[in-house]
């Protein structure tokens, strides 16, 4: 069968070559997996990981953070990043893997909402500044219980992805409680850094944020809202989307002697009742020893989790950014914004994971009229790349938006002068890639984010509407104030009273109301602006609007010879 | 400073949940990263990996690979894939690892042309066959210097990324040397299996591979060229793109002892000469110690390594399909194809990783006047997911192929009835993801795939444009033979001689070379068909035209009268 004239190698000479891959040295090799594939980018991820984790620690720690950013530039294309929080700290012990190992971490095998989810975020920025500067990721620690901070000098080893330490000191705290890391890197700077900020501190709105930029500048980011959310707690699997080899590995590693108990005990949503309708529906023994069950029986047992009907998975695991917190984020943030809204859907379930959308919408303003900015938010973690991969994108395009008053083509996204949030908070986000960038588009989250889309949207478009009904009011108000003479000559002539004192009286009141520029063109009418304008300024032009109607109707070919 | 009086949890509680994730958890918890996101493409996958390593081990071999796929239904959405291959086999010792364990190989590690580069593919098939199923992959591997066949059913234990092997046998050979895999997998079935064989049937001529489809639908591909490509060779490190981190630890593990010696020996293209001038430009002491350098050294040495001028890396690290074989390839799939043409770029660098386009172009025939067909094909691996991500798609869209014939809407896909081949041959593909289903669009790369296939573009216009001057040349050959008797009564009255016999060896003459069918069009011209029509045709067809052109201005009345 074979041909084997030609031998070059044998198996035996191959076997020699074969070994194993640290995955220090696989992400060394694809750095641009993790999200440093150029200069600009690279640099920015070093902030964000940083910021990342520095704010999931605060939140599990029960404290408000403040956090300080700093970017310098050391020469050229060398940047020196600086990131200090005021969590609880890291213990001595663990400073080193923390940072000096890929794949380590507290958060990968809980089924709760949190920002970091891998365990490679922070150590992926320790192993590009080694690779691109040489340089060691400095590190400084202080936990409360701890008299002393410690100070670390580190790199990866990325053959063994372990921790070279290379530098250990223990000195007097320079601050109460918190982490500090800094870090050379090979860079490029672009006002990015502080576009992540600001939409870091709009998607957390109890964080106080202060940034400094290579060129000195200070900005701070400060809190909106002066509560921490309530801490998500961790959920057990939910029986929908259980897939075989977990359930195996499940069965054989429980505590619980029979079957009916390891469905109650192990997963989320499953009482008595339902463990027994599972049990009948696969016909297997509620009585089974778990560790005992064969594949055919597994199977069986699979099937009849998703049919039998069970309550959604809990939802305290999620710790959505909430509507109000939200709100105010974006009035803080958009301080000129005609139109603020935002929407907390209630949580749904993909592949047995709970999660929540929610939505904002900024409008007017200092926007400029263009295609619309899309914000999006995984785990209160603004998504700065890869927009046409994420499902948010997807949803955005998928949505009619010229229902809702704005201009789209089709399967485009829509032009405006607006700000669009798309938050969604999950036990588990179904990234594209290592570099957490795009949301996966699955199905049930695009049509999620649909309805969350539709529902802020409907809002919008009764705002628009309401806005181009005012326009025609301030139209309506404004040829009434130029025919004032002719309509003051007229009711004096109906009246009998003075046409001098009519039109006076007239002007003042559009004058009170109306804002005319020099070019002619009415600027405002009191009251419309700081809510929606239907429900300001109806009442009270509703009167001036049926005079107008009138006036209008009298003059209409000086107004046409005037255009 | 902090805010504690909330307090949820303490440095040292946090600590105590910190813990290493294994590989294959990651993974199994993010496997849509490796491609299995869906159940259709995780077929595919599986059957991709495993033809994929086989032609590898066949190569690095030196026997002419002769694989056997077969899927089979067994149930619903549960299918088993069995991939037999004539390659070296694997020794017993590291079988349990090769599938067992992500992240284990011979190739990573290496500057060489090869399929697999990451060590993860086929150790990810065995993942998501046991996570969908719960069953064993089964391996019967045979090596030539063994009598005895080695049989294995294993699975990965994920919190170890270690294979756990559940049955171990030794049998009587059913094959001579090779290795056998089976997988059972939950997956549904599309055709796009034949696809890829039939894409990697081109892309690896030397190949032999045949498959059994589920309906029990046998296809073979066989060989077009009987030799195999000549073996890659390992190359060094270029110094052009070298990174800081990989320099300093190269430089830590040299056994040169000066560094003009090291920059000889551990790279490629640095001689005696340029070694000498980067030290000269870094200003650095030859004799130096490698070990010594420190980061201000080793930044000047980077520094001078981009700047002084070396030749390109070696190629022979790079194993193109070649011109000549890809278009028998092509000339075997498109037995119908009007045209094809291949071309094989020189090597070119991107980052210090040699790099070669090739480029193939099957026109006419069966094809269908639709968006052109574009096959992507890395180190002779077909692509067929994420196309809009790829360097290879950026390139086809950058083109003006308007210039060459086609319709084309500006940065878009042309349309026409045309297969696209882009291959790039290298020591290192960057995928956009660890699936390897798309190429970087890294500009050096997107640069030179366009410069190819501007190359073969300029001989696809040409062909065209033969092709319309062909078909003006029909047309008049056409109206020649309409009009043959007063061409014939002319010539009588000029020569003296019979007109019925003009007119006869006239259409005689036509008759042999013009082929018209029922509706009166001519369907084809002699000679004109097998090779590009510009070199066929023109010297027989120069003489009647002339003929022709003279005929045509007679009748020129009748003609239009007659349309």
């Amino acid at each position: 069968m074979a041909d084997v004239s030609k031998k070059r190698k044998t198996a035996e000479e191959m076997a020699k070559e074969q070994k194993e891959i640290s995955i220090s040295e696989f992400f060394e090799k694809n750095k641009h997996l993790l999200g440093f594939d150029n200069p600009t980018k690279a640099l920015l991820m070093c902030a964000k990981e940083a910021v990342d984790n520095a704010l999931d620690a605060c939140e599990e720690a029960g404290i408000m953070p403040d956090i300080a950013v700093k970017v310098r530039q050391m020469k050229d294309e060398n940047y020196r990043i600086t990131i200090q929080d005021n969590g609880p700290g890291i213990v001595k012990e663990n400073i080193g893997k923390v940072f000096g190992k890929l794949l380590y971490g507290s958060k990968f095998h809980k089924l709760k909402q949190s920002r970091g989810q891998q365990g490679i975020g922070i150590s992926a920025c320790v192993l590009y500044s080694q690779l691109t500067t040489g340089s060691n990721t400095r590190v400084w620690a202080k936990t409360e219980s701890d008299k002393k901070m410690h100070y670390y000098e580190l790199q990866i080893d990325t053959r063994k992805n372990e921790p070279t330490i290379l530098k250990e000191e223990t000195m007097d705290p320079t601050f109460e409680n918190g982490v500090k890391i800094e870090m050379d890197v090979s860079g490029r700077y672009r006002k990015w850094v502080e576009d992540y900020l600001k939409e870091t501190s709009i998607a957390n709105p109890f964080a106080k944020i202060s940034y400094t930029a290579p060129d000195g500048t200070k900005t701070t980011f400060p809190r909106s809202v002066n509560e921490l959310p309530k801490p998500p707690r961790e959920m057990k699997p939910h029986p929908y989307g259980t897939e075989f080899g977990i359930l195996q590995r499940m069965l054989a590693a429980t505590a619980s002697r029979t079957l009916s108990a390891f469905l109650v005990n192990e997963f989320s949503s499953i009482g008595a009742q339902s463990s027994k309708e599972m049990c009948k529906v696969s016909k297997l023994d509620p009585n089974l020893k778990p560790s005992q069950l064969d594949r055919d029986q597994i199977e069986k047992l699979i099937n009849a989790m998703q049919k039998v009907k069970v309550q959604r998975p809990p939802t305290d695991c999620l710790s959505p950014i909430g509507k109000d917190s939200l709100e105010k984020s974006l009035k803080k943030e958009f301080p000129t914004a005609e139109f603020i809204i935002s929407r907390s859907r209630d949580p749904e379930v993909y592949r047995g994971f709970p999660f929540q959308i929610e939505i904002g919408i900024v409008y007017g303003g200092d926007l400029k009229e263009d295609t619309i900015q899309v914000m999006r938010v995984a785990n209160r973690v603004p998504l700065l790349y890869q927009a046409g991969a994420c499902a948010t994108t997807e949803a955005v395009k998928e949505t009619d938006w010229k229902r809702y008053g704005l201009n789209q083509q089709t399967n485009s996204i829509p032009t405006g002068k607006m700000v669009l949030v798309v938050h969604m908070a999950s036990v588990w986000v179904p990234f594209v890639s290592e570099s957490k960038e795009a949301i996966a588009p699955y199905p049930d989250i695009v049509k999620e984010m649909k309805l969350a889309i539709q529902d802020a949207g409907r809002e919008l478009s009764r705002f628009l509407s309401g806005k181009r009904r005012a326009g025609e009011q301030k139209r309506r108000i404004l040829i009434f104030e130029r025919y004032s003479t002719e309509v003051a000559e007229a009711l004096a002539e109906i009246t009998g009273k003075n046409k001098n004192d009519l039109e006076k009286k007239l002007k003042s009141f559009i004058g009170d109301r109306v804002k005319v520029n020099e070019a002619g063109e009415v600027e405002g009418i009191e009251g419309a602006k700081e809510t929606a304008p239907k429900e300001a300024s109806d009442k009270d032009l509703k009167k001036i609007e049926k005079q107008a109607t009138l006036a209008e109707k009298k003059p209409a070919k000086r107004e046409q010879s005037k255009k």
